[in-house]
């Protein structure tokens, strides 16, 4: 098998003994190894004492039971190689001037940064109760992972985050969107060896193809071969030290290593290193920046291999402790049930010496803190770029008016609604070179909005070749973000925005799922960043869906899923937001109202095809205003109670009720209809529930209480019943919408699947009004044998019968309008 | 900036010229060039055709309007080089009698696959109307991409497909889930350059360390650098051919390039590659078969480098298609209305030769097929493994009875449901050593399932540490799949279900989000192999979900998310199922009905901590049997009409809603409450939209028409209100879940704020029960009042008060009873 042979030099894969590193200069004097030392001990003993203590925080008397916490949670195991790499990475940003800011991609990672937060004095500053001396320590230890405190993530209580890394894989790409557009800005990024095992975060090291040395800043990631997952070994840490190389220079980095647990040594190696990179990125910067050209360099990396659990007992009892998973949460765990345990504890906590690291006050000395740490807005903990809404600016908006469609006469005219909307795009994106970025998988093209490219091209920093001139868009300083991973887009588009900035993700209706719990994850965010005070609010994320549904019949089953509204209204209704407009000046509306908007997540579901149009432009504004309202020009009840109400939410689905409503009128000219349309969805939920939802009274005005209500909704139908279960004469509401019924099919024949249809929608209006359902049979079996017809056409020819594309309000006059 | 430039030799990774490949042996004969050469045109020319003709499918007369489809759909870009692939494949199948199947990665690669099938003949095998002649193969034209045919991608439909690709990125790990415990089977694999942009096919490069060269198959992927996406070119053919080869050795690969366009040179060069990569594959096997020594080695793999459409015009009027992202999906888009472009078509189409090909019988000549095609099961298009229920064995189930947990008295016996249903789990595992596999990312321990451990360890190829004999549960043979990537374990999963194998996926409940979308997919694959009369059904994909959100308390926010259930709910009825048992009895219960049942997705919600007993064996099996039921033993309604019905769904649900009762008890020991559980939640929907939905007669049995129901369920409540708006007596549910109210808390104190606590459902009861809403006034002040206290207590210990742990059913007998 010699051939195919893979060895593998276990000792150089093994995390232990005197530093094994790229670069070998020994930047540090003697004094500073010692403050080094100093400092990482006093970090390394808050870590535990955030895990385990209640009081009695500087051990200044013997560790009592009672002053361990009764309950005992966090996680140790990253937080030594965390740390370590916080503090040597200050030492360059005081001596460079760096503006910087740490991203924690390893789970439950808090009690690094947390710990450097306090000894940089920044967590003392936004929380004066928690004070740098004995007891505000011993708030900041009690209130770790304690009930009414903070988590063991960096979560958004945490000064200087913007990830979280409570779920996995994000670190990477938020690190990019936060450092594209600001030229001097360095992510310090750690990324955990099980994080990297996850998707998201094996494609994103491929961020930096569409990073610009001259116009964005750089992210320097740290690797982090900590050896051990929950209970398992990772996958990167055992692998051949060439393969490892080998797949970071696949990336496109130049990768660094420093191996090791002796820590003078690897004090040593770690300040080289960081400085060699740190040079590197300024080099890179600076070349291109003076001669004006970008490049894609090979940007430095950094792989850091240490011990999980780094410095603490390598066994406990006959098992192993340090470097190994057993490090990896609470590293001792039964302290409270084995005296012995706890004298183990005590004597490991007290060999970081906090009695002389934190003195009689209570703190590290101000000449240590002076020598290690930056000041100011210079620590990474208090850098507001990662409290984005301090340093937000807002987008400059052309007036949306300006591209309304004319629409003279309601439901006559056919237009490209997303088309006409790519020219706002495009004209945002020309008002904000460097504050607003559109994103998608790829996508941007087919979702017709390649309009947006005449203001920005695609950021491209890969190879060119003579095809791309003819229609390739691309460009090293481009504004458009394409890259066929859903989980890069939305990671580059919450860095950005959470470090201030402005942007508009688009896909595909059907794969937006792929997200999903990304986008859970940034609403929980949001949400908690309510609760903080000292978060000012950032931009909206917002997410344009299209190529819905309804217009997925020729792509199939695998394309059709409206189903990512329901879980984003799962989320808390402070930071949600759906909107479906029903035709393009409402689109247009919708989209500023959403580009204006703070700390919301908002959907917008709209079709990409030609439509028919509705509303006049100051319709518009009027019913997105309102979210929902009764369209009287397609209504017949004026001063009167309906027969029936014909209710609709989303553009297909209203197009389809309306000719519904054209049907019926042509069989029953007298019929009293109201024509209901919904755009904000969140207006069906009571207002106790929803700050969007209407009153029941509103509600009732708008849908009786009484009278059969045929709703033809976008989505999934249960999602309307699931908002409306509490309203009155919520048993009348008759619901259409995608039951998983699809295949490759035409419009007309996926709706009639789901009877989402004109025709299905009429005859529900027929059963379901009482004075018709005898008196309207014979138009009901007319309108079926129209179905009939239309569907048996469409399957002879492949595509729909002109007549149902070509439809036009008639007000019932009988015959189907050529529309204009 | 010499130090990290980056030089890519552009013409080193241009799609052109003469093969450059890193074999370069040249095994094909003359005639056999010339046999490869017409087998490729004949399989374009197929391809060509299912996309544009409705008619004259072998052009023998002239190419007119009307033979061209109405709608033209179907993408070419792809299948040149899959094509390409597949057939150069077959020669080795037949050299050294291969056992294959075919994954075809690319989106929308149907054309390729399909036209496989059809020169092979398994296409007319099982759609004998799409017979091999001039009037089959114009059905077969016709109905692809057709309404009521059949879709772009490699479908159910598709002989020989276990892999759709319709929702990109999951093709090498269903093909490595394809080829554990498949010793002789190897997966060619197609992995498009798009698609390896996504986040789960970066991942699953590394599937390599879990596959055991001894008792697994193999994966042979090509990487098929297209050059480009939908508009976009794409990474990996735009970085250098040294990056690129880094890449895979990083990976852990040996990659063979095979670059050009230059058909006769690429020929013998793929020709040559594939026989290079096979004889490897068998000789890595044949060594560690014959040492019995499993050791991971560089498993080949290919980077097939061929310009996208290739064969197609290089230019259409002045733009370029061939080697271009035009040549994406439908190459000559405008053919019905420009008549020129028509005559290039046919023109082009015509260069392949059709009538020469295909003779005047319609079909290839039994000599080529006989040359170039494997016969029977060879054909990859007929591999019975890709028709998994076919060559499904069913699991050696142990007797689950065996794993009972002893239920004397209902209520007050506490037990580790969980760390029980592993044992049974490790028997499952021990008796099915070949066909069960348990997959997890890296939660298997966390999930207290770590028993399974003892029959089947963690497969692990990577290297081994002393460490790991304390604990690591290592093994090149084991049987629990671990990576920290939800993707990867579900793409293994669908696989080895979809080969004919059982399995089970364990994870955390929030995470599990992460792959709602691979899971729609799979529920989508499933729904429509009922369609297809020749597919058999495979086995069920089970998920377990624990970590549930209730008990992540301490981890915060991001982890409480109980709403994949809303996302699978939206799935088609007939193909999934959703259990939550409510003790260790019924987890066993629903386990085996879950493993025993064919062709859904099961979903069971369960917790892993200590628990309340409730129900016998026997109880159990009859409970679980029926999925929802009144508990007699909990009621006091027995002979009467209830005045309050109180209902749950859910382990930590229910036995909050006991303790709800048992207070009611207290206070008024003559309130006629009834309890009733819910299991399998399908019940709780009309048996109209359900097979598993109780007829409304049933339903009213169980939960009246007109009493208070306080329904205390596991996720977020509105998923009961959509399961139930339809039912009588609606109205009166009253809803608790979990509503998006967490932080770092104690049990306790999540459920308070979100209602779910035994005191706040108390208190509903009496406020929704109308001879209690005065009279009850007190008694609601008392459970308010001890409320406020347990929750006082929980924040000053940081863990909850000992009795609501140690609560045991004690009908109200006053007083908390120390449970067993």
């Amino acid at each position: 098998m010699s051939v195919n042979e893979l060895t593998v030099d276990i000792e150089a894969i093994r995390p232990f003994g005197p530093a094994r590193s790229t670069v070998t200069a020994r930047p540090l004097s003697d004094a500073q190894l010692k403050q080094y030392d100093d400092f990482f001990s006093a970090s390394l003993y808050l870590a535990l004492g955030m895990i385990y203590l209640r009081s009695n925080p500087l051990l200044r008397e013997p560790l009592q039971l009672d002053q361990v916490k009764a309950r005992l949670l966090g996680h140790f195991g990253s937080a030594p190689g965390q740390i370590f790499t916080y503090m040597h990475f200050n030492r360059l940003i005081k001596k460079y001037d760096l503006d910087a800011i740490f991203v924690s991609g390893p789970g439950h990672g808090a009690p690094a940064v947390l710990s450097q937060a306090y000894l940089e004095g920044t967590y003392s500053e936004v929380y004066p109760e928690k004070s740098e001396d004995d007891e505000g320590m011993q708030k900041f230890f009690k209130y770790f992972s304690f009930p009414g405190g903070i988590g063991s993530h960096a979560t958004p209580e945490t000064p200087g985050s913007i990830h979280e890394g409570g779920e996995l894989g994000y670190s990477i790409s938020h690190a990019y969107g936060a450092v594209y557009d600001y030229p001097n800005l360095i992510a310090l990024t750690m990324v955990g060896d099980g994080e990297a095992e996850t998707g998201p975060l094996a494609t994103s090291w491929h961020s930096n193809k569409f990073l610009n040395p001259i116009t964005d800043g750089a992210v320097l990631p740290v690797l982090h071969l900590n050896g051990y997952k929950i209970n398992n070994p990772t996958l990167l840490a055992r692998i051949s030290h060439e393969e490892l190389e080998s797949l970071f220079l696949g990336y496109g980095y130049k990768p660094y290593f420093v191996e090791g647990d002796d820590i003078t040594s690897m004090h040593q190696a770690m300040a080289a290193t960081l400085e060699q990179c740190v040079v590197e990125i300024r080099a890179i910067q600076q070349e291109a920046r003076s001669s004006g050209i970008a490049k894609r360099p090979r940007w430095p990396m950094i792989v850091l291999r240490t011990p999980k659990g780094w410095t603490g007992p390598r066994k406990v009892d006959d098992h192993f402790l340090e470097g190994f998973w057993r490090a990896h949460q609470v590293p001792i765990t039964d302290v409270r049930e084995n005296p012995k345990h706890l004298a183990l504890l005590e004597k490991w906590m007290r060999s970081y010496e906090p009695e002389r690291l934190f003195g009689t006050a209570g703190h590290i000395s101000p000449e240590l803190k002076a020598a290690l740490c930056p000041t100011g807005n210079r620590r990474m903990s208090a850098n507001p770029v990662a409290n984005g809404g301090i340093v937000k600016k807002p987008l400059k908006l052309p007036n949306f008016r300006d591209y309304a469609i004319t629409v003279d006469q309601p439901g006559v005219t056919f237009a490209a609604s997303m088309q006409n909307m790519g020219g706002y795009l495009r004209d945002v994106i020309a008002k904000n070179q460097t504050n607003f970025r559109l994103f998608g998988p790829d996508e941007t093209e087919s979702n017709k909005l390649a309009r947006v490219y005449e203001a920005g091209k695609k950021a491209w920093m890969g190879s060119y070749f003579d095809e791309d001139k003819d229609g390739g868009n691309l460009a090293p300083a481009g504004r458009v973000m394409e890259i066929l991973s859903e989980h890069t887009c939305e990671g580059w588009l919450e860095g950005y925005i959470l470090s201030g900035r402005h942007g508009l993700l688009n896909s595909y209706e059907p794969f937006i799922h792929v997200i999903d719990s990304m986008v859970n994850q940034h609403c929980k965010w949001l949400e908690k960043c309510l609760e903080v005070e000292w978060r000012v609010k950032v931009a909206s994320l917002n997410i344009l869906l299209t190529a819905v549904v309804w217009r997925q019949d020729h792509n199939g089953f695998t394309h059709q899923d409206p189903g990512f509204l329901d879980v984003v209204a799962n989320k808390s209704p402070e930071v949600v937001r759906i909107y479906l407009p029903p035709d393009g000046n409402c689109l247009l509306s919708v989209m500023d109202h959403c580009l204006v908007s703070a700390n919301y997540v908002n959907v917008i579901v709209a079709d990409k095809q030609d439509h028919l149009q509705f509303l006049s432009m100051e319709d518009a504004i009027q019913h997105c205003t309102k979210g929902a309202g009764i369209w009287p020009q397609f209504s017949t009840d004026a001063g009167h109670e309906p027969d029936v109400v014909m209710a609709s939410c989303g553009d297909i689905s209203t197009n389809e009720s309306l000719a519904a409503i054209d049907l019926l009128l042509q069989f029953f000219p007298d019929l009293r209809i109201r024509c209901v349309n919904v755009v904000d969805l969140f207006k069906l939920i009571s207002h106790a529930d929803h700050p969007h939802g209407l009153t029941d009274r509103e509600y009732v005005a708008l849908f009786t209480d009484d009278k059969p209500i045929i709703f033809n909704f976008h989505s999934y139908p249960w999602l309307v019943h699931r908002l409306t279960y509490k309203r009155p004469g919520s048993t009348n509401i008759h619901v259409r919408g995608y039951k998983e019924k699809g295949n490759i099919d035409t419009p007309l024949e996926l709706a009639i699947r789901n009877q989402t249809d004109r025709f299905s929608l009429a005859m529900d209006a027929i059963d379901r009004t009482p004075h018709l359902k005898n008196s309207g049979s014979s138009a009901r079996q007319e309108l079926l044998n129209a179905q009939i017809s239309a569907r048996n056409e469409a399957f002879e020819n492949g595509v729909d019968p002109a007549f149902l594309n070509k439809w036009a309000w008639s007000r019932g006059a009988g015959k189907w309008k050529e529309a204009a």
